[in-house]
């Protein structure tokens, strides 16, 4: 019998990833391409396309292809298309989809945006497995989101739902990318730590090794690894993404009812120094009926393959249904 | 060949009222009892049976009962219970479907709670027929809602979900019932609005007509009908009221980006007086992605059987499905 096998890709504003994955998980291959030197999308797919088959010819065991899932900002998963992304070097609305089922014309080829995917990643390989209510939250450059209510992505009408990170937490806040003010991103996301780093280092004088580095020489990783370190102003920054965070979690729960809530991405990776008081404020703000009863966790597929994972689990999850 | 017939039951503290209605919201008989009389749910659950089989009996056609829809405050749809319901004479967590199962054996019993039998009311009988992606908002003593996406109700793990009334917009701001501060519906509710023009009262030195009134004598008709009239404090406390719902709704439409919103209730006979306020803040504070698309639209359905007729659009829902 021949082993099932569906393609994951992960479009990037630099770089693309993709790979070939089982229906456990089970990565089989993979490999990375450049976005930004594709300004012709064509030449972007067609390239890809020659990168699949050459992973797709190194397997040792017979397959069948069955679709093709892709993860992508600004991603309509109505309609197929990649629109208006700021920072993919294609301008307007970008049909990829379509340009994808020519190479792959008789299986499904699925869209949807990066923290939309994660979370069907997130249910159909990793903790949310057997939830039918739940959110994945992204912490990268900006706040991504992937609601899952009934055991179905929140597209909404246009396939632009879940913007968490453009909740307004402040209305006289951060300005944001946006164009408004205050949104939750500006404050948690890697951008928004670092901005509450410098933002500390003005209000406080306690010394820390910040004082020695410029704001674009700072990275959220370096925050996590001061704060493992004992760094004041690192753990302080933590703190202060935490409770931003729990309290729009605390709104979140209000609206959807989730089972859990999953973090996922590079602030993630800063455990209790994030968990513990993200938990607390979640937990502080909450409305009755809901406290002590979502459960806050660490995403079941994090890994650098989770990008590509959860795009193929857009395949698999249609397979399954 | 025999006309079908729902039964919808909207259970209030004070009454309750039930009716009949066909698949297309025609009403066939209606009534109203007390619920506060009756502190044991199964003799209010036998009263309102006899209740039911009077208006059943005055049909003058061949009829085909198909099933008995209920809207309630704090009712647990996937339980089919009301729990500890603070404004209900009932303690605890009452088993009130199965009570009304031993009636009407051989059909479904359905319950939910109201701003949810609101939303599917307009769903099936309402300004939301059609659509997949929408919201109902509820205003009355609080502020409650009804989420719709992919065509169903948001219920969450719990039946919970659909909170926006305790979602957060001044952490320091008007203590609330549930026991924390500045939930929207302390600001938007036929309650927030009195607060407010006491507020405005104590702010301002304007005359106005509320100067003469208590606190308890104040309703929100009385702010309406002042509105109508030109009163400066009733126009300013509706603005401010539709400033607090329209920038809760753009955070809203980011996280579920729906095709419409719906505002039903008392509040919402203001017209104008509500609905342009609430409009040009929603837009100014939208995400780009989502300005000048979201319909703001009064409750299709709105008028005194309202409740009734959501609550049986829970049984025509489920019929036609």
């Amino acid at each position: 019998m021949k082993k099932k096998i569906a393609v994951g890709i992960d479009i990037g504003g630099t770089n693309s990833a993709f790979g070939l994955v089982d229906q456990e998980g089970n990565m089989y291959g993979e490999s990375v391409m450049s976005t930004r030197n594709y300004p012709d999308p064509d030449q972007f797919v067609e390239e890809m396309y020659i990168g699949i088959q050459t992973l797709l010819k190194a397997l040792d065991f017979a397959y069948e292809l069955v679709g093709v899932g892709i993860g992508a900002p600004n991603a309509n998963h109505f309609r197929g298309t990649i629109e208006n992304a700021a920072n993919i070097v294609w301008r307007g609305v970008v049909p990829i989809v379509e340009k994808f089922r020519r190479f792959f014309p008789n299986m499904p080829v699925i869209i949807t945006n990066d923290a939309k995917a994660a979370a069907v990643g997130e249910m159909v390989f990793g903790g949310a497995r057997g939830m039918k209510d739940f959110i994945v939250i992204t912490l990268g450059t900006g706040l991504g989101s992937g609601f899952v209510v009934g055991g179905q992505i929140v597209y909404g009408h246009d396939s632009f739902a879940g913007e968490l990170g453009h909740v307004i937490v402040n209305r006289t806040g951060r300005v944001c990318g946006c164009g408004r003010k205050g949104c939750l991103e500006t404050y948690v996301s890697a951008t928004g730590i670092k901005r509450t780093v410098f933002k500390l280092i003005a209000d406080h004088t306690d010394d820390s090794e910040f004082r020695r580095i410029s704001y674009n020489e700072l990275t959220a990783e370096m925050i996590t690894k001061a704060a493992l370190n004992g760094d004041p102003i690192a753990i302080e920054a933590y703190e202060y993404t935490g409770m931003l965070l729990g309290q729009a979690l605390a709104d979140a729960v209000a609206i959807t009812s989730p089972e859990a809530i999953f973090l996922f991405g590079g602030l993630a990776k800063a455990g209790k120094y994030l968990f513990e008081p993200t938990k607390k404020y979640m937990e502080m703000h909450m409305l009755t009926a809901f406290r002590n009863k979502v459960k806050l966790l660490p995403s079941g597929i994090a890994g650098k393959n989770a990008a590509i994972l959860g795009a193929s689990a857009l395949i698999w999850q249609a397979h399954n249904a």
